[in-house]
């Protein structure tokens, strides 16, 4: 079986929230068109090639110091059929930064699917993908989100789906990848994967 | 507020299953007596201290090629309140590995608490640690549990308590992690976790 596969792009900076970024990664990191245990032990039948991507593409420290490797910079990376931008306290200093919001802001408008998990929306919402749109955000950030543009927050909803995908808190990225599996690769294919990861699917 | 913190330490090895490590470094490194957000932008409120170790305290690369930094050696780590085993198909050759699982079992035994996800409970069978008990591990390996000693395997079980925890597969670390917040901490801080999470404790 030989599978083309989707590249999906996962932002990093120092403070992401680690559940934030791990959940996508390993959603789209262990899906398999194949169902079952045994397809998982190689990538044949993976419809996904997972990167993680930062500013500069140097390692980051995630929430508890957590310290990952990084593939690519945010110049480098090749193109991202799927682009995820997780969050976590780390991105509130990111949000002044012109430039680094404007390569985020590249990326997902280059993106097929440009997605945010938690507190990400507040990046996406600060390069204008947002505007204009339905969206949502950790509930502790609900407010934020609202006063970075004309945008319809909408609060207790797992993920929203208007354009740009964006994501509740933290484990709701778990969903919203799932989500973004069963768009693209069938029912079948999102719920195999849950199940492999014994996630029950909200 | 000052706070006695209580280490947990996760063991890392090539082909750890990403979210059987994330998802209780993040409930661990996570939780503060201090509910609400605001109180994770520090750790003064926070009742544990994570630290991975792997065996030789090199970086490890998890499923998906996820590439992270480890704090110490399996020798050179502090003293564990408590130790996570994680699981994945990197498991399958350590559980050959006699020193490696000799190590292992003799953290386990060391700490207040030693708890296994997925199908890290294979590596504290081999060492001896689930004889004679009830216990789980991925839905996937079950058989393979029960071979590995006089075993009461449970399926269909999100984690197990009997002298030492052991968790269903991947996601349902997240649970066993929330259930050691609880009895270490109360009902209120494991909520709390979970809801800053966003997780749906089951």
């Amino acid at each position: 079986m030989s599978v083309t596969k989707r590249t999906v792009g996962i932002l990093m900076f120092d403070g992401v929230e680690v559940l934030d970024f791990a959940g996508p990664f390993e959603v789209f990191s262990r899906a398999r068109l194949v169902p079952g245990t045994d397809s998982r032990r190689s990538d044949e039948s993976a419809p996904f090639s997972v990167c993680l991507i930062s500013a500069d593409g140097g390692p980051v420290s995630a929430t508890g110091n957590l310290r990952v490797m990084v593939d690519f910079s945010l110049s480098t990376a090749p193109h991202l059929d799927i682009f995820i931008v997780p969050g976590g306290f780390g991105t509130r200093p990111l949000l002044d930064d012109a430039a680094l919001v404007a390569a985020v802001a590249a990326r997902a408008r280059q993106a097929e699917i440009a997605a945010s998990v938690c507190t990400g929306a507040l990046l996406l919402a600060k390069g204008g993908l947002l505007e204009g749109r339905k969206a949502t955000t950790h509930w502790g950030a609900l407010d934020l989100l609202a006063s970075l543009g004309s945008i319809d927050v909408l609060p207790d909803r797992r993920y929203v789906e208007d354009g740009v995908l964006t994501s509740a808190g933290v484990a709701a990225g778990i969903d919203l990848s799932l989500a973004i599996v069963e768009r693209l690769c069938g029912r079948a294919v999102a719920d195999d994967t849950a199940r492999y990861m014994d996630y029950p699917r909200s």
